[in-house]
């Protein structure tokens, strides 16, 4: 055992960096427009985003995350094919003006963020020995998601944008990547330098969905249905 | 449109502001012993937790998560039963010094964390009219972890242990929490002051697992298989 323990009181954080946390909580972005396609990320930078979504938890500490950092366009632009036809096939789904809402909306930044990062899973890594994870074997993507949303707020703070891209077909993504069979790709993402955050999801502003109010989303001691916001 | 956006200059975080989010995401820890179980939290602080939570993204704007707070003994009780029996089984596939090393691990603090929270994801909610779901409706449950991994942040920063108990029958659990069908669970949580928070992971400290550098989970352009570390 590594005696590593440290008084609490050393590391009680103040209130201004309490303020800062969820500042960076409430500030963050599903960022889709507005990157800048000539300010590629500094390295040291992009390296402190990557540190920040490796030190996220991990059920049995089994670190199955791994981060694919594409910066190269041939490659984005084989990824945004992949987009266009998948999305294409969404738009399909709606009719009416929800059809056409939903094809005017932007969805993603591939080619306008100078890097995107592919982020997978070895669901099966043999790091942690399988603990936690007999009775809910799914915790190994979600512990890749977690390191996901540390990338997300890290990047909110160094204002860097940062947009999430799940229409795309895996298969085609697996092929364009080299991801084996074993891998699961969990998030494609788009990471850049932004002109702007905005103060609401796209999704308001754009009139696609509204945010409901937390207490539609608590409720006590046992499940209960959500009542109308 | 909701005319929404904000200059970015405005919002520029300042040095002490990234240097405390990425402060909090280094001190973050999955806290299963140390819980001050006389010490409940305040109502109101709890409600900033859920609504740093609540404030996650969410695919197409779903908003699927929903938080069942459980402060209640008697539950938590059936709760650390359903542990208890998962455990046992979870211990009895290792061996040997791994058995004995297992066993004497300290995985959860159900009764010692005066509130239990139970995050499920509603994964066919109608809310975002299935907008980035038709290709990867994963993404339900991992815009509940997002929530997850918010809470996590904005409970270190608050000086809050945050515990995620993964060794639980989903469907035990279901019938205690009367979590219907068409409910996903995806996290058990214990929540709660804390005598002290730990500099390493539990897990590192007694020697189940070590962490890796990140150097291990990077590649670039097309994925590559990790090298030793």
């Amino acid at each position: 055992m590594v005696e590593s323990l440290v008084n609490p009181e050393d590391l009680a954080f103040s209130e201004s960096e309490r303020a800062a946390v969820y500042r960076t909580i409430a500030a963050r972005r599903d960022v889709r427009r507005g990157f800048i396609v000539d300010r590629p990320l500094p390295d040291e930078l992009l390296q402190r985003l990557l540190a920040a979504a490796h030190s996220a938890p991990s059920v049995g500490l089994m670190q199955p995350s791994r981060f694919i950092v594409i910066r190269d366009l041939a490659t984005r632009k084989e990824v945004h094919n992949i987009f266009e036809e998948a999305n294409l096939q969404a738009a399909a789904t709606y009719s009416g003006a929800q059809g056409e809402q939903y094809s005017a909306l932007k969805l993603e930044g591939i080619l306008e963020a100078p890097q995107n990062l592919c982020v997978v899973c070895d669901t099966q890594a043999a790091r942690g020995h399988r603990l936690g994870r007999h009775t809910m074997p799914e915790t190994a993507a979600y512990s890749t998601v977690c390191a996901i949303q540390n990338l997300w707020l890290a990047g909110r703070a160094e204002g860097v944008g940062v947009g999430w891209v799940s229409i795309l077909d895996p298969v085609r993504l697996r092929a364009v990547l080299h991801i084996p069979e074993h891998i699961l790709p969990v998030a494609y993402l788009c990471l850049g330098y932004v002109d702007q955050f905005a103060s609401a999801p796209d999704l308001e502003r754009f009139g696609w969905e509204k945010r409901v109010p937390l207490s539609t989303a608590v409720c006590y001691e046992r499940y209960t249905e959500e009542t109308a916001s």
